[in-house]
């Protein structure tokens, strides 16, 4: 069997992330202020985030160095492997030519440490002392504890309550890690005491947790900032040493992609692969290739959603941006790709789908735990739950291939491993999972 | 910050494995029946197992070629990394130069399936449709499930009752890689059903799984075999790829060990690292290099038990072998560290510890998970209870060099991710864990 992983070495690392905000046809529609409606200023943010984010939040520079610190913490995972997956291949017997992207061999299993480390770096430099965030399947809290492990900076992760009672191996992690871990709502801000006091056994939601994070952070007195794994400008910008990475790679493999795929919540690890692609073809540089971002059928903000302003959390506290979005008030069903549930796309996401640069499409769970399965038992890798979606539109695109007799390149991202996951797997197999 | 990581292409792979047998000084005891306590011949073997391993067992060639076709799938994952470990010695302030070779980067999570893709391998080429085995804590059970699952052959894995109840994400690994699993003791041989006659409510023992599971290979007429994951010797030198791999990746750091440590429990792991490096030695290619086994204060057998001829199941049904033992009727204490608590040490590394040939240090339970969490804190990866113990060691040389102020170079296996064990972190965090 011919060469199936492409790998760089760690000195093949990008040394600049993408910036796609100046490529944009129609540019950005600014950020609003929850309050005035008038367009957040730098200075909005200067409580919550490091100057030297909020630069990169506004920035118009379409490359950014990435400072090296960060690579050298990259380079503990990074390059990460390009696959040629021929036994999935040869299970569907289709011509086509299937790659993926494994950001799985991360610390924390997923590609959120693309940005956690960066975003806990440059916080670092700037002096502050903790970083507060919240997280619901715990990809992003992880995430954001190895990052501030690495750099010395404490950790407060508010943890969905109904997470935290049921995922107590993610809290471990984050806890080996260092971090402290707290379940939200919690007696610890005003948010959390008003929340329990209305109903003193809350589940909890993402938005309160956001709530809560923040409200941490802004009581600090300034020794702490507030860190968000998503959705950002400056976090799909951190994401696209993934794209940027596969394009040499396959320039190893001596092929072009196709079509690229991968799953989308708030939008980071899609765009991450996706935008040095879209930029080779923006510039010229490159073929047209189709870019898909697959979300899941019961939170289909992409596929049914309307382009509109608003808030980024539940209570609308945050500032309105222009997205896809199936509004705040939106409560996605309970599916086992936590990070998939999120009511909105980034705005740079958004804008791309609102100027056809991309397809999105909508799949039900049962479905990609199905090609979950089918990949784990070819390739080895049990898929998280999130990355069973690009998995699913990957073998659906494959088996195209083979009724038509085509012979495409498919590139996928396959965004993190299902090891803290089984659950989801556990119910699939029992046939408890629902679409 | 210099390298961290030595990493090989698929290329440099090693093509052989590596059997110590003809080089061991005293040779090898040869394995006796356990009726006649005659030595057992390859035919006596054959009911189990397929010829090229029962080959492979007696063999007294030193280098055997490692087929095409595992070769393949090795490099699905292999060569695996060594990692220079500079956030650790930072954080340990040694003039140590620390490396690790890190196994968890296989699809199972540990270095068991080096010998599982062999052991499913030669099967399938025999005409063999299904391999039945026995697990414990589940790693073997997952790499054997992924063998099969990749050479298209049924796996029936008999997991100790306690285990299966206790680990039920470790056994949705199993399925998802296509394997049946089944609660040992079961209704399905007559091992099992006498065990349960006995006591309805018993929680099982890796002696009766593997009781089991034979049982269940040889009633099934031919069609199918059975598989044992450490202790034997063919097992041993498919995990040289280990240190061979790691011998080429000190060769790109320009150094070379002082040390060697690896945790043992059946004694694989441990070997397949630290046999390459006594075969320099041996032979004179190299220097000198003191090797560590490494294994839990509970379960003592090389620090604490005798070189004799022993069973290596409860029951006395398998051949006896000599080696370090605690006999066969000891029952470890439950530590979490479940793939170290056997009764008795492969005969090769009993036979190496008998001629002085290796080290032996036995450490308690709490001072692993507090090495481990530090290594978890520097370097990212959170080590397999199991592994903790070579980390534990690998810390207090590195200590040990600061007081002396040398600057040693340390080699340590960390044998697997605790991504399936966050139970027994979460025991560690809340003081619940005992030595």
């Amino acid at each position: 069997m011919p060469v199936t992983r492409f790998l760089l070495s760690a000195n093949d690392l990008p040394t600049t992330w993408y910036n796609v905000v100046p490529d944009l046809p129609k540019g950005l529609p600014p950020m609003l202020h929850p309050g005035t409606r008038q367009p957040v200023t730098p200075a909005d943010l200067a409580p919550l985030f490091p100057q030297a984010l909020i630069d990169q939040e506004f920035s118009t520079d379409r490359d950014i160095d990435i400072p090296g610190a960060v690579l050298d913490v990259y380079r503990q995972w990074r390059p990460s492997p390009l696959v040629r997956a021929h036994r999935l291949e040869q299970a569907l017997k289709t011509p086509a030519r299937i790659y993926f992207k494994y950001e799985g061999v991360s610390p924390a299993g997923s590609h959120k440490p693309n940005t956690a480390v960066p975003q806990a770096y440059y916080n670092k430099r700037e002096g502050v002392a903790k970083l507060t965030t919240e997280t619901g399947a715990g990809q992003w809290g992880s995430s954001l504890s190895l990052a501030c492990s690495y750099f010395g900076l404490d950790c407060e992760v508010y943890m969905v309550r109904v997470s935290y009672d049921q995922k107590p191996y993610r809290r471990a992690l984050m806890e080996t890690f260092g971090a402290s871990v707290t379940a939200s709502p919690s007696t610890l801000t005003e948010a959390g005491r008003a929340a329990l006091a209305a109903d003193p056994d809350s589940t909890g939601s993402l938005g309160l947790a956001i709530s809560e994070a923040v409200e941490a952070a802004l009581a600090s007195g300034g020794t702490a900032k507030y860190a968000l794994g998503s959705v950002l400008n400056l976090v799909l910008m951190h994401q696209t040493v993934i794209g940027q990475e596969a394009l040499r790679q396959l320039e190893l493999a001596d092929d072009y992609p196709d079509v690229v795929i991968g799953a989308a919540g708030g939008g980071s690890n899609f765009a991450g692969l996706a935008l040095p692609f879209w930029r080779r073809q923006h510039d010229g540089s490159g073929p047209a290739v189709r870019l898909i971002a697959v979300e899941p059928a019961s939170c289909p903000s992409l596929t049914e959603g309307t382009y509109e302003y608003d808030f980024g959390d539940t209570a609308g506290m945050t500032p309105l941006t222009k997205m896809h979005t199936l509004g705040h008030d939106f409560v996605p069903p309970s599916i086992h790709a936590g990070g998939l549930r999120y009511h909105g796309m980034a705005p740079i996401v958004s804008a791309l789908k609102d100027t056809e640069a991309l397809e999105a499409r909508a799949v039900p769970q049962r479905a990609c735990f199905s090609a979950g399965v089918q990949f784990a038992r070819a390739e080895g890798i049990v898929p998280a739950p999130e990355s069973t979606h690009a998995v699913r539109v990957a073998i659906d695109e494959a088996l195209a291939c083979r009724e038509s007799g085509e012979s495409k390149a498919i590139v996928f991202s396959l965004s993190g491993h299902g090891h803290f996951d089984m659950q989801a797997y556990v119910d699939y197999f029992a046939g408890r999972l629902t679409d």
